[in-house]
């Protein structure tokens, strides 16, 4: 009878809010200072917005929302048929159904561009933290309802956005002081790698196969790629690829001769060499602003594959075992599909949830996000409480999150109350403190007590602060 | 062909973000220093959480999401249909649909309550700022989509909590800079006056025939609770209240003495003599605190009668004709509903969007809320920009919001971009700035120029803030 959530979906307390604002105000604030500005779009988009850019498994993924008032009256169920009569479960919703719940952040932003077009200065750098929402089996981890936090900036094909996409994954990560690995690669690259190869059409063959070099090394990655349909011939133009050694700069040398006709095959690959000179210009650029954190091209790195057309970004925390934590990639034709074509993008995305979980396993939350109120006032008595209600206004206005406890109850159970909720100081003041004019304030966890002048605010917030 | 988004939602841009955030913002604060806490819970809520908890009416207005896969293969659909052999599309719906978008705020913080009562420390106070979805018909000011801000305080009977709520309404309408009447009433007291007119069944004729005294006089609104059935005994006991006059303190007295058998009819109203000494301690711990905004008590306001059981809160603006903007109240057993009994509560509820159009409407927003960032540095050429990407993020990293042009494109086109976005400030700086190590940074609406040293973020910063 107990009552429940619908599963994959979850409740968030009092110390998960700390934790995840803490979070979601740090991407905000860096992305703030990058210039980009904050929209909002509406949980439900159209049906005609949503289906048809995720793929089938997407489609199938979404959460559609039934027309409200008589949804059924007047549907011919004949027409929702399968060729064996069973009823189409896809074709009845798409009469019952106009409107399903966002699934990603992306859709909708390029659906806003196209639609305030005509507001919008360009470049337009916006960023978005909202729910999303995808009928995926429910595991560890994966959830149906969870946060994206997105930034994008279109209209642009300057490599700069780039760099300043790196610099605010930078800066987020070293402010939430987790150390990560930046790792960078270009899809032209990899087009041009199988263009070279011969095989153009065997991008994802190729990538799959390289990616798992470090785990299963250059022999199981080539006979990989053989077993993938790749000839003798076009795994030994991809090998010089696999043994590419030395700095950032000397791998785009290497990589841009064999993409210049200098392969096994000769074959040139124009695509290639202008993925190329986008990752130098990057890099250029990384050098001349000064990364913290590790940055590093990876050749292998093959996220997105279908969607993104330059630059790919993907980061991992180095100190815990965890998939990817922040992802992104430049876009060419993003708001296409709503009919405003050439409009070049790039944007990143951080992933809450999995950096709720690195920040929880490493415990790099700050100690003083908890929530809860500095201090609570005990309750006890009438004449007391007429002493305290305007002290405590006081100090709510000087910005210390105050609660008085609302009942006479006893004292132990007012302490029980602080000390469950995480409140770190009490104050007891009954008739003879309201007489005197002064305010007992007890910290908890030290045990030590002070007692303040009535107006002596800024003593009692340095009581607070000194904790 | 131009994409759109669902009637009655909404898409907001950088100014209206913005514009909200303050005000969300402002909120938030406030309940923080009250110690209320923040949760979250989730966008769906199992349909048997959500069913019945509205009325009938609210029923028709739940969002219901299809359940995911084959929702329809199996379907019973004779079980589904009306007397006339119609299908009856709400029975059809209980079948393919488990889930709803939340209605409001209340019903889902009812449902947490119960759900993780043993791990909440009572009396518990939250916060919660989420949108909730109506399928309401849309209308001017009236959407499918919007933000609640609710507050409540759950496990405690105490007034003290109500002189909460009015210190939390008080403090906000304060800093947001609009005068307000704080109007307070107290359910118990409507019940003892239909009691002490022989009417007990009669409390919302009798509160809404009150409601219009202002507007068509003592005589109309005796009038019309007659048409309403009361009879000329009833309505003679109702006239005194008619007729109070004088301090709140003095309003009660006369209604003690009326609902202690003084009235015509010489009934006395136990409930509403416990209104009235709820009031009465309401009222003194409100004269003890030092309410700035008006507070007045009403004793037509009838906000939510079928649901609050002691106060109730209605807050309206002085200076903009509007509905209210926030309102609340006492409930006795919000939690019964879901299994946990004899929990009192009383809560709160800022109407973001009203308040949103009185801020707007008085010109009351700040000015330096807008949300952009407060210097574009012009793209000039490599050289500078080797320049000044390290000196932009040494003012990032001091907490300047900047934006590098990306692009290399006319300086007129770089200065229409910043005008477009309200960026306060341009820095254009080439080869010649780059040698020297000096920064050039022009107000835009001013004009003023002045020029910095590379180092000199400080000086920078100061220029900016004295825009």
């Amino acid at each position: 009878m107990k009552p429940s959530i619908p599963k994959g979906t979850r409740d968030f307390g009092q110390e998960e809010m700390a934790a995840r604002n803490y979070i979601f105000d740090t991407i905000r604030s860096v992305y703030r200072t990058y210039g980009y500005v904050q929209i909002e779009t509406p949980a439900m988009e159209n049906l005609s917005t949503l289906l048809g850019k995720y793929g089938d498994e997407g489609d199938k993924l979404l959460f559609r929302i039934l027309n409200s008032g008589d949804a059924f009256s007047g549907v011919d169920f004949e027409e929702c048929r399968n060729e064996d009569g069973s009823l189409n479960s896809n074709k009845v919703s798409m009469k019952v159904c106009e409107k399903g719940l966002r699934y990603d952040l992306t859709v909708p932003f390029a659906r806003y561009v196209v639609q305030h077009q005509n507001e919008i200065a360009f470049p337009f750098r916006r960023f978005q933290i909202q729910p999303v929402w995808r009928a995926d089996r429910p595991q560890k981890g994966r959830y149906r309802e969870f946060y994206q936090c997105d930034a994008d900036v279109i209209g642009s094909k300057s490599q700069l956005n780039e760099l300043e996409l790196v610099q605010i994954v930078d800066r987020v990560f070293t402010r939430f002081g987790i150390n990560v690995a930046i790792k960078i690669n270009n899809r032209k690259v990899l087009t041009g790698l199988a263009e070279i190869a011969g095989f153009p059409d065997k991008v994802t063959d190729i990538t799959v196969a390289i990616d798992k070099l470090d785990k299963i090394g250059l022999e199981a990655v080539e006979a990989e790629m053989k077993e993938r349909g790749l000839t003798d011939q076009a795994v030994a133009v991809i090998e010089p690829v696999l043994l590419l050694e030395g700095t950032t700069a000397e791998k785009i040398a290497t990589m841009r001769g064999l993409m210049q006709g200098k392969s096994a095959s000769g074959i040139v690959s124009e695509t290639g060499l202008l993925g190329l000179d986008e990752l130098d210009e990057l890099f250029g650029f990384i050098e001349a602003a000064g990364v913290g954190q590790k940055v590093e091209m990876d050749l292998s790195l093959a996220r997105g594959l279908n969607y993104y057309t330059g630059a790919i970004f993907e980061v991992k925390a180095l100190d815990y075992a965890i998939g990817s934590i922040c992802g992104g990639g430049r876009y060419d034709n993003l708001t296409g599909i709503f009919g405003l074509p050439g409009m070049s993008g790039v944007g990143i995305s951080f992933g809450a949830d999995r950096i709720y979980d690195v920040l929880k396993g490493l415990d790099k939350f700050p100690k003083d996000i908890a929530g809860s109120a500095t201090v609570l006032f005990a309750n006890m008595d009438a004449e007391a409480l007429s002493y305290i209600i305007p002290l405590v206004k006081s100090l709510r206005e000087a910005g210390v999150a105050c609660e008085i406890y609302p009942d006479k109850s006893k004292l132990k159970k007012q302490f029980d109350y602080a000390d469950r909720k995480g409140i770190p100081f009490v104050s007891i003041n009954g008739g003879d403190e309201a007489v005197s004019g002064i305010v007992n304030l007890k910290n908890l966890s030290s045990g030590e007590q002070k007692t303040f002048a009535r107006d002596d605010l800024e003593g009692m917030k340095a009581f607070f602060a000194a904790r």
